[in-house]
Parts: structure tokens; C-alpha cells; sequence
């Protein structure tokens, strides 16, 4: 299994804090050794570091920790493998382009993949069946939509019906991102927060690290975290329920169903 | 204008020696500061650093100079902008999937882009000519032969003829990568060479640095090098000559028109 990570923010954040405490888990407080990701957009542009390491030990994702780029849409995955060998070609989040925008995904669970289901649009590079489904999905809402991209409402309509039947494949909890909306399915185990004035502090479970926000926001602010396990131990989770899909832009719950 | 490197290999090799000489060209030797990015393959995958900043002074390209990756197939970049704002989305090299394999880009010249012409299968996230040309490239590669990847020879005589018409709409000078080959299409300026046993030492022209290549190789290593100017003082590199097309796999040339 795996962990996933993303955020969504009104105003360009960087998201050091939470991935200190999902790089812990990669490695040191958690075993999921096999690799790490972090996607992290500029406009429809994102920059993309993976590795097939443990996060917790890796030099690059302690760079990027030390040299935080702020962004307002990021997706970040710990890999515990289950299905394909331990190569960047199986690390998550994988990319495509589809629209002009880089869409990334990343997901948490095994699902069993379907051979007999053409893949044409976009093709797997490496041997999971996370990327698969990445690609059918894909895909599918190309054959949806065309050309022409959808309007945020009927793009989470369409990830929906489609990420619901892939879930009936297996496990299939997901983060997918365009760089202007995250979408997360949960099918086991997915929490969120939304931060927002009045700024309070909190303290990760996973390092002796507590933040201020006070400090380092301004009252317009508004942070939408989500995570696999909730990061830190003195602020309230909001914990998806099996099934749940809901969209974030620009810090806030923008759909849920 | 810009510069470009690429490099391939029968063995797993760093490009630091080569990227550190483009390094800097980037904004100390050289005033192409608008922007850096470099692609190193494992398999059909690829770790892509892309930055809109200066590349000789740039934190993350110094770390990946610290901590090489090896690897059999690369190519950089350094910007100099002629069309498209200093952004990542306009920083090559650009990255696209086209079946199952990771196909890397950049572009040394400027063309004019055709607006008449419906780019479907590929679009561009930026608004540079370069990635208007990839998507183009690509779109019609896919054309060409469907779902069914070519052999490198049919691939080569295809982009030789595509890239042969774009280069009629401008300055084409470009590097075309998937991972297993690398192509690459001279219209004004480039050079190659392959160091091969017996290994002698060389010396880059921008940096006081100078490589002993029988300390760091076997007698059976191979590595090709190309780039827009060359990049050492004492050896001899071969210079392609306007429309001149060559494709290198396992660090030899295997095709040239």
C-alpha cells in the first residue's frame, strides 16, 4: 500500500510542512520505502521529482524541502509496492498531457487491471496497475470530452463515474490533478483540512515539527490539505467516508459526492 | 537563441562533465539565462529538472552536478527566449507519452508556427514554437503508425522527413529523444563526438576542468556527446552540416542522411 498527499491553495504555499511528515512515513516513521514522488504546478506546467528510493533517506527530496517552490496545486505519493518492480517507471505520480494541461495521479491500492480494454490514447510506460487505470481513465474522458475541455463540474461528474467503476476492480484511492482542481476518491482511508482565518498552529505526527500559522499567512488565505492519514495530532480531520469523491480549487471544497 | 547536449551510451554514464560546461553557458559564459532543463532516462521512463531561471546559478542544477544519476540517454537545454514569456511551461526539454515510452524534445531556433494546422493527438501546455513543433512532430509520428511503435529505422526516416518540412518554416535545430535512440536534426549549428578505447583526457572550453576518461571508463565504454557548440578545447568533434539528420543508440551513430 501507499500514502497519498495533496494540496490545494488560493494563494501560492509551499507544502514543506506536509511532506516532511509524509516523507517520514517513507522510510522512518512508515515502511513505505519504495519510492516517492512530488508534483508540484505552475500553471499548466508542473515540476516532477520521483524517485524509486525511500523519501525519508533521499537526498533530492531533502532538497526540495530545503529550497520549497510555492505552488497552489500539489500531489505528492509514498510508494509501499504491491503490483510492478521497484523503478522510476513505477513511481507515482505519473504525467500525461491531455488539453494543454499536465494532469497527475497518484494512487493508493491495488485494482485488478482489465487486458482485454484497449488502451489507445494514452499507454502505460511502466508495469502497474495504478498507471493503467491513470491511462484508462484518461483516456475515457477524452473519448467523453474530445478535444474540448470540460468545465470543472463535468470533469469531477465524468472522474467520478469513471473512478467508480474502476473501484469495483479492487482498492482504488486516488488523488488527480490539472493544475486548477484536485480531485480524491476514497475507497479505504482519505482525511482532509481546510485552513483558513483564524490561523492556529499545529504540530506534525510524524517529526518533532509544530508550525504557526499565524506567522507565515495572511487573513485571506485558505489551504485545503488532504491526506491518506491525517499529518497532524492537534487540529480536526475530516475523514472520507468509502466511496466519497470531492474536488478542490483553490483551497476550498468545490464539489462532494 | 538556445543551446542544446545530448548524450548516449552503451553503459550507464553521468553527463556531469558535459551538463557542467552547458551549465555554464547558461548565464555565466554564455547568456542563456531564460531558463534550463535536462532529461535522464531509466528505461522508458525519465527524471526531468526543468527551471524558467538561470541554469549556472541555479541551486537544483548544482545538486544534480553533486549527485549524479547515470544513465544511457539524455538530453539539455539552456534558454535563451525568442517566442513564449519565461515560464516553466515554456522550458524545454517538453516531455510527452507516445506508446508507452517517454519522448523528451528541445529545439535550438525559431520557427513560425502554422495556426491552420488542428493539433489533436498532442497539445501544447506552453506557447513556444518548440512545443508547437514537438506536438506537430508527434501528432503526425502517431499518424503515421498508429498504436504500433516503429523500428528505429522507419522512426528515423520519419522524423528526417517531417523535421525536414518544419525546418522549411524556420531555424530547426533540434534533439529528439525516447529513451532508446536519440535524433537529432542540424540546421545552422551542431557538433558531435564519440569517445570510445583508446579513452584520452578532455577539457571543457567554459569551466577550468578536465576529465581523465581512462580513470572513469572500461575499455568497451562508448559515449556520443552532442551539442550546439562543442563543448571541450581538445578534441575533435564532427560538425553536421545544414539538414543534415543522425540518429545515435548505445553511444554510436546508427543512421545519418
Amino acid at each position: 500500500m501507499c500514502e497519498l498527499l495533496g494540496m490545494s491553495c488560493n494563494v501560492p504555499t509551499d507544502i514543506v510542512f506536509s511532506f516532511l511528515g509524509l516523507s517520514e512515513r517513507g522510510g522512518r516513521t512508515g515502511k513505505h520505502e519504495d519510492g516517492w514522488g512530488l508534483c508540484l504546478y505552475e500553471g499548466r506546467a508542473a515540476h516532477v521529482y520521483r524517485e524509486p528510493h525511500p523519501c525519508a533517506s533521499s537526498p533530492l527530496a531533502a532538497f526540495v524541502r530545503e529550497n520549497p517552490i510555492k505552488t497552489t496545486t500539489a500531489l505528492a505519493h509514498i510508494r509501499k509496492k504491491t503490483r510492478g518492480q521497484n523503478q522510476l517507471a513505477n513511481t507515482h505520480p505519473f504525467i500525461r498531457e491531455l488539453w494543454g494541461r499536465t494532469f497527475s495521479f497518484a494512487h493508493n491500492g491495488t485494482i485488478r487491471v482489465n487486458r482485454k480494454v484497449a488502451l489507445s490514447r494514452f499507454a502505460p510506460i511502466g508495469s502497474t496497475d495504478s498507471e493503467w487505470a491513470f491511462c484508462y481513465l484518461l483516456g475515457r474522458l477524452h473519448k467523453r470530452f474530445g478535444s474540448t475541455p470540460p468545465s470543472r463540474e463535468s470533469l469531477f461528474a465524468a472522474v467520478s463515474k469513471i473512478g467508480a467503476e474502476l473501484g469495483e476492480r479492487g482498492s482504488f484511492n486516488f488523488l488527480l490533478s490539472d493544475g486548477k482542481v484536485l480531485i480524491a476518491r476514497c475507497h479505504t482511508k482519505l482525511s482532509y483540512i481546510v485552513r483558513e482565518h483564524p490561523f492556529s498552529h499545529a504540530t506534525l505526527s510524524d517529526a518533532d515539527v509544530t508550525v504557526d500559522f499565524t506567522q507565515v499567512t495572511s487573513p485571506r488565505d485558505r489551504v485545503a490539505v488532504i491526506a491518506t492519514i491525517p499529518l497532524t495530532t492537534n487540529e480536526t480531520w475530516t475523514t472520507l467516508q468509502p466511496g466519497n469523491f470531492v474536488m478542490f480549487s483553490a483551497g476550498k471544497v468545490v464539489a462532494k459526492t
